[in-house]
């Protein structure tokens, strides 16, 4: 990595009242790390004109590039440009490129201008802008203390366009000389479903006793899928890191979804991939999961080609409708059992023509459980009409919690038949 | 709001790396402002020893409470209870209550307890522990420069628990008195759905010239609703500020969406609490939105006694086999179109029973448009059998930006249909 000292400087009163989740620092880290950029340090305060000029003036003595986001949007709470200005003892002016950006921006959307559109181009005098591809607000760059400051919108696909195709270019260019000089380091990824962190680091320490302390082992959990890292910092070592790759493999077998050393995809996705690849079509049938499964796979691009229909039957009166589940089925088992699941899976297939299939349901709460069937109780039926499995689970946690452990177990399920897993998930106990 | 210093400082390569995105913050400042405490500043760093030991100690040295969250799990990159012990100057040693809560943690999941499990019972000398309902690892309490430092986990729902249940009861009683002697602040939100920020200010400044400078107006969009929220800071000043409330509910009429004052609920519970008030059921066909507008109406708990069914028909084949379309109108006017879409209502009226209907088809990209039926045309109809309405609508964005918002507004659409709203929302244009 780079011996850049790079800070994040987030301000808005919504990122430190809780109103608002901030996901605009992990896509600056993200698009940073290609550069060989860490960020070091990351400030988040409210829009507090004192508290801003403050921080400004601080993080710049330490930094050699700051980055500023938010506060740049019309209304009277983006205060950004002003207090800048303060920082850098520069007074506020109309900034003619800044102007002509709105302008072309207006004309585009057919809208008239208004007066907090055009308080978005007074800048601190010497300030350059930053072009915005696709929003009204300009970034600001200047520098002060030595340190390369940039103002960057709040709005997330303006921050992203901006950062690619503007700041990336701009840092690449000044600070050329540092970021070659970055020290080596090659990091490998495993993707995992169905195994938590501390018993993926159990299973690996437990198999692989003789770890090389030069390989730098982390996890990361991003619910459903928890990664494993192995970071090393030498390339001699990169024969016995591929090594302890495959140990690993060999130890969680089908539990790693993906080791091609890529940003994981979503569940969906590899399995949208796997029936692409085999020209075949899945179906789904949801009680519990109310389109959950659906709408994930359908959020893919491409979905269309191995997906038709899907089939949310909530009550046990549109199950024996649209699926043709027996009436009786479902009086002497319930609607949770094994059997009313079968026949909403092949209820699935004859009314789809689909070639595999997912059916789900179970008891999300937080009502509706019994001392037989307590809440999470689910059973899901997969894979084809000549050969469908069944399994019960039981999900523990809140309701949302319990659709999205439901729908990602029944997509990882659906994946293994389809990989022809030998191996069972540890999700199932039975 | 109240005079005490609290800071905030977030621990985890994840967090700088970008890999997660940081929602913890978020609910800790909501948990803090029932309190009356807003949180002053927030820094994140990375899993580094020397890093996270200079930030407790500087930030203590400001604060009156410093929250630090993560670092607290079983894996070697959890160092927060070592780190916390040097600061203090104090052993790491094994903590009697830890161990007890780790055991007992242990027999509920009828788990054996793990090496990495044990570490998390290791905890600085003198330090009292936090505990943790749900979670294997306890929280730290200790004072240190004046300050009352705890250490809490990353896991969300964990963290939620310890704060809830434990360390919000220990600040009050600790800091008693600072929390009685807050100013005076008086909040008023109004949630919108339908015109973006600027345009929201410009109708608000243009039709109230007269602005009361007390009041302080702020905007706050969490997609897709904006919060207009109104701020004052003098108890004489709520009679005009009820006045300009009523002024902005007469300019925005049914683009609010609630003025309660409470926190937003999602789209599709304004909708379940119409239904479920006049006893009455909806059903959904989806064929561009694929199960979402389903999905985010069963997040909902008891929505199960307005919603039956919902059909997903991403096909045009399947169409008509699970909702009658005639093949004909699609043939004649294609899938996206006003024809079949009211076709795909009424079959889903007549399969399901229910008594309101939303049916979507269109064009959620990236591909699959045509110059006559751009990328991200959508037909939606809504209401009964017997009022049964159509609209068309272009909606710009990326496919899973569009499904978003074509969803929203679906449920916009009908919750302004049950209300009998008179008045034409912003985004029907034509």
């Amino acid at each position: 990595m780079s011996s850049l000292n790079v800070q994040l400087l987030l301000t808005g009163n919504e990122l430190m009242s809780g109103d608002i989740i901030d996901s605009n620092s992990a896509m600056i880290a993200q698009l940073f790390k290609d550069l060989g950029i860490e960020i070091s340090r990351k400030v988040t305060i409210a829009d507090d004109a004192t508290l801003l000029q403050q921080e400004i003036e601080s993080m710049s003595q330490s930094a050699d590039i700051l980055i500023i986001n938010g506060g740049l949007g019309p209304t009277v709470d983006d205060i950004t440009a002003s207090i800048l200005a303060n920082v850098v003892n520069q007074p506020l002016v109309e900034n003619t490129k800044a102007l002509q950006h709105i302008e072309a921006w207006a004309l585009r959307r057919q809208a008239t201008l208004n007066a907090p559109n055009l308080k978005q181009t007074l800048l601190p005098k010497n300030a350059e802008i930053v072009h915005n591809r696709i929003g009204s607000a300009v970034g600001i760059n200047i520098n002060h203390n030595s340190c390369e400051i940039y103002c960057t919108p709040g709005v997330p696909k303006e921050l992203e366009i901006m950062f690619c195709e503007e700041i990336i270019k701009d840092i690449t260019n000044k600070f050329k000389q540092q970021l070659t000089q970055g020290n080596f380091v090659d990091i490998s990824r495993l993707h995992t479903f169905g195994i938590g962190e501390s018993n993926l680091q159990e299973m690996i320490h437990n198999e692989i006793p003789q770890w090389s302390t030069d390989i730098e082992l982390g996890f990361r959990a991003e619910y459903p899928v928890v990664e494993i890292k192995l970071t090393t910092r030498n390339k001699e070592l990169h024969l016995i890191k591929e090594e302890t790759i495959n140990q690993i493999k060999s130890i969680l077998n089908d539990h790693i979804i993906d080791a091609t050393n890529e940003r994981p995809k979503k569940l969906a996705e590899y399995v949208i991939d796997l029936l692409k690849s085999k020209e075949q079509t899945i179906t789904i049938a949801e009680s519990c999961t109310g389109g959950l499964i659906s709408s994930q796979i359908t959020e893919i691009a491409g979905s269309s080609q191995v997906f038709e229909a899907g089939f949310i039957t909530y009550s046990n009166k549109i199950k024996s409708q649209m699926l043709d589940v027996n009436s009786k089925t479902i009086e002497a088992h319930g609607a949770v059992s094994k059997d009313t699941v079968k026949e909403m899976a092949l209820g699935a297939l004859t009314k789809s023509d689909a070639d595999y299939v997912i059916a789900v349901t179970g008891i999300a709460g937080p009502t509706g459980g019994t001392p037989t069937k307590p809440l999470g109780s689910v059973w899901i039926a997969w894979g084809t009409r000549e050969d469908l499995r069944t399994q019960y689970l039981c999900v523990k946690g809140e309701r949302k919690l319990f659709q999205r452990t439901v729908s990602a177990r029944s997509l990882d399920l659906i994946r293994r038949y389809i990989l022809k897993s030998k191996t069972k998930p540890r999700y199932v106990t039975n």
